[in-house]
């Protein structure tokens, strides 16, 4: 599996998903979640437990929210009663809000998904490309997730051992599960943990995370969607502009970042399954460049 | 069912759901959502399509828009890449954006859900009680749709005939579903075929939608959601200052306004079967009095 | 002058403003600001140096700062060129804004200013009444800044020692100035030096400042602005639910909170001369309960 | 008068300010207004009438309004009393509101404002370079008239007879007035006349206005500050990327665009004078490309 930058760099122009649903495609990775996909991940499903792998909504300033989200409650008579309403807003990318991202969030020298350029598309009331609004369907699919701390016997994921690709191959095989195209794979790596013990994730450069040999098993998988807690470790070790983060441009692969997981883990260890229904429902944007969400898995 | 101003304020009193689920519950109707009921749901899932129930985010002003939501997108290089990300902010109760009420929303003189009063409980800065976060676990369960202008023959709801309970019983009848306990039911209007003949729905003070004696219905069938996409009939006709939306404060029935039912409607009708796995996700706001969404239908 | 709970609220029942300039007037105190005190504080101009007495706009979150400002930077390409624009949103009551207070920020028991109530007037999309609207002309008139520190001979104001009406008597008298009707009054407490020794001014419920009975004083010189870095002493001592603050709903003052004084009162000091040419401009919010302004001095 | 395309480019690059008040200088032609400058457009005040530049906040969306500023109002009891407060959010660029550009606004092939480039110095949380912050201490100088549809006897100007900047020096020798350096100067052209006749002035892509050659008057007369209703006309007639709007970048000039001049031109009129003290005071908006702002002229 792609290790290296030159490896990377190779693995991310010879593999690509470039045109692979035709070369005015925006729904990248998500079409492998066919109907089919869809029925079996419903009929997956074992207890009807609901899981939300949102972390709060990131109202208040943290080391890791420096831009918090605005929320004004407002309140007017009407009649003898009343009622109450709100204004929100947010800037959900970073390392605070649960969000997906959008194929439009990022892009390498050779461009956007599928080759667009972002002169082109990016404007400031919205992009012409790649925008949220083009998952706005839903997606629902099997999600499995994959236990790194569990696996290896350790609380969580350090800075000086960064999860790879391979890693999540065996621990595939360790918890026998078998990823199948247009999964979502939830990779868990102890961030709730990592904060009980140590600074928060994510405050200052440094941070442990997924190194970018993940892509090789992202694009080995077809995985449609990568949802995690941690993101990118940094620095990324291959001196690259984005490591993981290139499965947007790359393939087409939709990210949900910052989920909350440790639930999920826990509900997962306990019945020793690993697979499950996953729900996210993006606000159809138009130009957006990706959604605060509140994922769902469904047990 | 209860019709009169009289009627529908003794259902209100008499059996209303105040304490059902003890004094301090804050989910209301949605309890009646057990893991029983979502697992039936998917179990449901005949075809896996998925179908969004969301209109479109509502970026751009209009008669029945006057506050639209801000949408920015910001871009920074990064190395030789780079990235765009966005700010978004909105009010979004209102007739525009498709979106859920929290138990907070409304009130009548006697008070909030479970009988809390709003001067206790709102704070600028979030409520206290009934915020969206209690339904920040998700729901998923069955969902039925009626469609009032197939049952009639006509192509939308009009302002001389509102939407009574007893109608809704009739077209469960008609389209041989039958509602169970902690079902979502989709009353669908023809909101859509509307504003394609006439000015734009809920342009000026009257608009078609649904009369109070709906309650009765919400109530009979222990529904734990209601969707629609003609709302209250305005004027309401009953002379309350809640019709409809009384349920939210008297019964805990999660209300998801604004809903986009067209495409679900005519998927129904195609397929004869009225009934779906029905998922919303509330971005789990502390203390917010509702929430965004992109509900999905899943067939 | 007032000093007592019971006193105060005489003075603020028997001798408040209410219907001086009409019952239906919402200009208050600035009424006092008339073409001749302006041609008055501009003829008084000697150096035209200018001094804005605003604080950093507050974009980053910090213990007075809980709920900072949005401001988010898009640009685009126009040809060859290119522009940049900006979102900025905000909340600016509070500790960390400098900005106007309108007429209706605040009310008793009796209601706001010239009597009107709160539930008659106040709307989430805006206020009927007392608007900072009414204060979009601008305001020109003569500023006296009153330096508090420098009479008491210490750095800044302490928790023990509250400022008090008679005190900004006295500093008048020692300064050499003499308060006229339609004046602006710049009380300095030295919040600057008083952050560059202590926790930040406003963290934790007790704060130093101005004492009730300021509210004599403001009254009897027929002030139309006050100006203040520390703002009300919390707990402010008499147990009223407004404090000097009551000067909106009873006097019809206009109040800059949070306003920077140090430079002003080191250039006063400087040259022996304690009165300037005040300039403050709201942004005309209609239905605004203030806004966020950048006064100046010009000395 | 420089007119072509050709000559204006020769105009702002043989003539440019770039290093007049250093190579890192931010400030600009504001540089002119020093404290004598100030000090004398203070003792031309005649009658001390204030009259605010600034039109209505822009809340309400519109032709020429389409992003519409938020506005939304909270309440909360103290005590027996209470306080409101207001969240406010706006994109002020564009043509609904009174506003000041800030140095980085506009940039050309060359660069911004003394040769800065767009892409170091431009980021998401705000500029590094040229932010609105500059001004942050406030501008206080003379202001001059030129009144446009009086000179030439029409009600407003019209698509087909821009103005000028020769006409520009025609009306101040008609109106008896002499630019000097460091001075404000409010181009009238009956924006609000024009509305009582015509669709709204910025509606659709053409539009009357300044003419290009109206740069030559700005460097000629070392303006520090322009003040106009009508903008650029569009489309501007030079093919030029900026037309008027290049003074931000070539001259270091502040623009303070759509602002109300009817009220000052009718005053003007009346008194037989058209000069007065200007006096604008940014919000300081760290890294910001401008500021809502509330323009005032003292007569």
């Amino acid at each position: 599996m792609a290790q290296t930058r030159e490896e990377i760099a190779t693995l991310l122009t010879t593999r690509n998903n470039w045109g692979r649903w035709g070369p005015d495609d925006q729904r990248g990775a998500v079409n492998l979640v066919t109907p089919g996909r869809t029925r079996a991940a419903a009929a997956g499903v074992a207890t009807g437990e609901v899981l939300s792998l949102s972390r709060p909504f990131p109202k208040d300033p943290g080391p890791t929210n420096p831009k918090p989200a605005s929320h004004f409650v407002m309140r007017e008579a009407r009649g003898a009663g009343g009622m109450a309403s709100d204004y929100l807003g947010l800037n959900f990318h970073g390392l605070a809000c649960t969000h997906i991202d959008a194929l439009n969030h990022a892009w390498s020298l050779e461009g956007m998904w599928n080759g667009r350029q972002p002169d082109d598309v990016l404007r400031p009331s919205g992009a012409l490309w790649g925008g949220i609004e083009a998952w706005g369907g839903g997606i629902v699919t099997r999600g499995v997730l994959l236990d790194v701390p569990r696996y290896r016997g350790v609380p969580y994921v350090t800075q000086d051992r960064p999860v790879h690709g391979e890693e999540l191959q065996e621990i595939c095989a360790a918890q026998g599960v078998e990823m199948q195209p247009g999964d979502a794979v939830a990779v868990y790596s102890g961030r709730e943990e990592h904060d009980r013990h140590e600074a928060p994730w994510g405050t200052g450069p440094a941070r442990p995370g997924l190194h970018a040999s993940c892509l090789g098993f992202l694009r080995d998988t077809d995985c449609a969607v990568l949802i995690w807690d941690m993101l990118d470790m940094a620095p990324n070790g291959v001196g690259m502009d984005w490591a993981v983060h290139a499965a947007l441009y790359a393939f087409g692969t939709a990210l949900v970042d910052n989920a909350l997981l440790e639930p999920l883990a826990n509900a997962c260890a306990e019945r020793h399954r690993y697979d499950f229904m996953f729900v996210v429902a993006p606000l159809p944007v138009a130009g957006g460049t990706g959604s605060p969400v509140n994922p769902l898995a469904v047990l």
